[in-house]
């Protein structure tokens, strides 16, 4: 078998009203893993670019976990996975741009190709997102595009492409600060007002329809967040001053990317670079380091090359 | 001024999952007033159809109270509302099919059309959006289609179009049992879990998706609530063994009108009839009277003819 690569996009999630639920895969960092079949086992030859100074070299590597995961929920024998696995991340680690959900689906991508398609698409999903506990940056990682998401009871993801009907791409502003998602998910409250949730279903059922119109305009309302955003700010209490910040600068509706740190903003063309700078502006302003990047939306989903 | 007539459909709205925020226009029932402009102030001269025993035949009637209040509210003079009014409607009421929201749009239309559009499409929202206390059978009604729908914190009405690129009709179960949108809003909890909160937001997304997308075959899931149907339940014990009914005779997804108590299954054009009956049989086991009925989706919005 011939050494080949798996490639896995970032991806924003939530996109403020769509919690948990959508997802955009975005250009710009991705994950890249050069795999040489052979030998015993699956070992990491390097590990190279965000994160390689702390994550593990072995196998608690979550692509090598994600890996042996999917083979054995696959029914598959995980003794026929065999290469050396070169991992390069351009995605920061704890960011909100899905660094840990492109890990595992790498992993299961691997492993698939290892046993030539054993798995099948609906089992690495299951698998990945059973890792992942929810499904928003998976589903567009695997598929691309802008994708809207949910398990059912049965633990089987469904999932619809939103296709995007304007010409938008995102600022994102990505700061130094790192925030676990466990630790971003701890401060939700568990019980919500019936009215907050109301708030945000409309909204990101109105997100979906505005993006398939291509009505940009009614982006910023219907990415309006009550059920995370707010608990989370305690924690970035930077978040509202740079959401506005990109607002006023022409950003057609932003966000936390994520479980955060990043700000994910939605811009026609022409401003998308006005916004990223007003958000470098604002965030040098209140002291938050990092830097911006402009991205195109909606971009190809995970391949194997 | 010549005599005119305004017609509003009826509209289904909520679809399960999208609580307060997603409606459709149907066709079949409908809200028709003929309006001989003249005399002094509105009067009605006759009220028919559905209602016409009980409605109040006076100033007090919600069509002449819609037509002073979005007059007043645009900064209109009502003394220049004068017209006789005959009011047929065929939507049956406190069954969940919008007849309280087209009565009120239609009495703004009225006052627009004789203020020679003074009043504009914004004004008229936003006066029977307040009455209603929420835009989703409102926004279907007045413009048509399927609609998403939301209100921004200064009052004002989002919506976007959701284009069904699939060939659906729908099924519905009128029963005779009547009851009241306050009575449905009471038994509704003030807090919910997070996790229902999110269960029906990606859901919401995820209807809106699907019926863009033409994937019927999400719309199951996409139309299972967690926020108001298990409350109203309570109220019309038989709910859940006639949504079962409908998706066994292969309804596509299936789900509370409104607030109740009529019954919406979205169908393939060749299951529909099966879908009516089989709702019909089932409501005759249990003892629910009512009819069935089967409508179209997606019809124009309210006019003037």
């Amino acid at each position: 078998m011939k050494a080949f690569t798996v490639l896995v996009p970032c991806s924003t999630s939530n996109l403020g009203a769509g919690f948990d639920a959508i997802g955009i895969a975005l250009s710009g960092p991705d994950l890249m893993v050069r795999v040489v079949p052979g030998g015993l086992g699956l070992r990491i030859l390097r590990l190279s670019g965000e994160g390689a100074d702390r994550l593990p070299p072995d196998a608690n590597n979550r692509v090598i976990q994600a890996a042996y995961q999917a083979t054995k929920e696959a029914g598959r024998d995980p003794s026929r996975l065999n290469a050396e696995l070169s991992i390069h991340s351009s995605i920061p680690l704890k960011r909100g741009l899905g660094s840990s959900a492109a890990a595992a689906l790498a992993g299961a991508l691997i492993a698939d190709a290892l046993l030539d398609g054993a798995l099948g698409q609906e089992q690495m999903l299951r698998t990945v997102v059973a890792m992942e506990g929810h499904p928003d940056n998976v589903v567009p990682a695997l598929y691309g595009g802008a994708q809207v998401s949910v398990r059912d009871g049965q633990g089987h993801i469904l999932s619809c492409p939103i296709e995007i009907r304007a010409p938008l791409r995102a600022a994102l502003y990505i700061p130094d600060q790192e925030l676990a998602t466990s630790a971003a998910r701890a401060v939700l409250p568990k019980q919500v007002p019936l009215a907050d949730a109301v708030h945000n279903l409309g909204r990101a059922a109105l997100l979906v329809a505005a993006l398939s119109e291509g009505r940009v305009d009614l982006l910023s309302e219907a990415m309006d967040d009550r059920l995370h955003q707010p608990a989370r700010a305690g924690l970035l209490p930077w978040l509202p001053a740079l959401l506005n910040a990109a607002r006023e600068a022409g950003a057609r509706g932003a966000a936390l990317s994520g479980a955060g740190t990043t700000i994910c903003a939605l811009c026609n063309t022409e401003s998308v670079r006005d916004v990223a700078r007003a958000m470098m502006d604002a965030a040098a302003g209140l002291g938050v380091a990092g830097r911006s990047e402009v991205v195109d939306l909606a971009v190809p989903g995970a391949r194997v090359v």
